[in-house]
């Protein structure tokens, strides 16, 4: 299989981590979406939404959208419980990441890292803080019930969360603030198998 | 089981469309989110993230999320593929449908329907529109190859965009630009159980 990811970016990481975390051979294939790279008639083919990570089995079908890559590639593994109630608590994580957590974290992120904070950019970024500390905020507080987000497993919501959740300090959010949050990121980063974001 | 809603918000419709789909029993509990009652303590601890739609069990456990509660309901029926690479092409659209769709066309929808589009938040609902029609042209290119968006057939992933799709001219997206999504509401709105929003 292909994956089609920047490796800086933590949807793409996310990806990167479950397959090092699960031993799945794959092609890495580094796409620079500053190049406009998601926007060849090529890849969008691939992905009509023009976004990466996408996945290319080796019959040619394609799967995009971080998450569901990773609930895909988790399938029958003990990171991806199949009793209905546990899967959909995965996906509850997993859907609050990409509309609670990310456009906030990742985007904060974004404007400081990749473009360097510039003027006409900083109300924006400063606009991110408060839905930022708002997710870490519902993290922490689950954190604090139970050693992982879905229970007291290892699952792809961790994957998902972690993502952005560990760089966010290159968003401006502090997270000595959250201890169990701290805490959490500790477990995830002592796995035998655990790989960083370079 | 109870579900705690606002029947006008497409995320909570969403919902209730599946019930009525599936048969399935269940208490409706609305909710209005105008008087912020989604943040009392007593939601709070359903639901730490203020938001609904929110589904309780019987048993007192609760699950947030629309997808989530929509891909649990929907378990083991003809609605929700089992086979791996199916699910998660189902996923790809309800991911596809948080990100790239719902804060676009939903919340033009929310800005002119709920807010009754004052002259402060106009620049804000003009924003929303390249996005929105940028969705749009994902799901007819998808929609022009296949009846459904998962494929041939229906499946959580229609449930899920048809909640804010079929209302999108109330955030100021003409549907006629778009015959393939046309044909596919007439599609979900032939369904012997259909119910719409009111």
């Amino acid at each position: 299989m292909k994956i089609y990811g920047d490796i800086q970016s933590g949807n793409c990481y996310k990806i990167k981590l479950l397959t090092s975390l699960l031993g799945i051979e794959h092609e890495w294939i580094e796409v620079n979406i500053l190049k406009d790279e998601t926007h060849t008639v090529e890849f969008l083919k691939k992905n009509p939404n023009a976004k990466i990570p996408v996945l290319e089995l080796d019959d040619g079908r394609c799967l995009s959208e971080s998450n569901a890559i990773l609930n895909y590639l988790a399938s029958g593994t003990d990171l991806l419980s199949c009793v209905p109630f546990e899967y959909a608590k995965i996906q509850q994580w997993q859907f609050f990441e990409q509309y609670s957590h990310e456009p906030f974290i990742a985007v904060a992120r974004y404007i400081a890292k990749y473009l360097g904070l510039p003027d006409d950019r900083k109300m924006d970024y400063e606009s991110k803080q408060e839905g930022g500390h708002k997710a870490l905020r519902v993290m922490e507080q689950q954190l604090q019930k139970t050693p992982y987000l879905a229970g007291n497993k290892l699952s792809t919501a961790d994957i998902s969360l972690y993502g952005y959740t560990h760089v966010a300090d290159e968003g401006g959010f502090d997270l000595d603030e959250y201890p169990a949050i701290m805490r959490w990121i500790d477990l995830i980063q002592s796995e035998p198998k655990y790989i960083g974001m370079e």
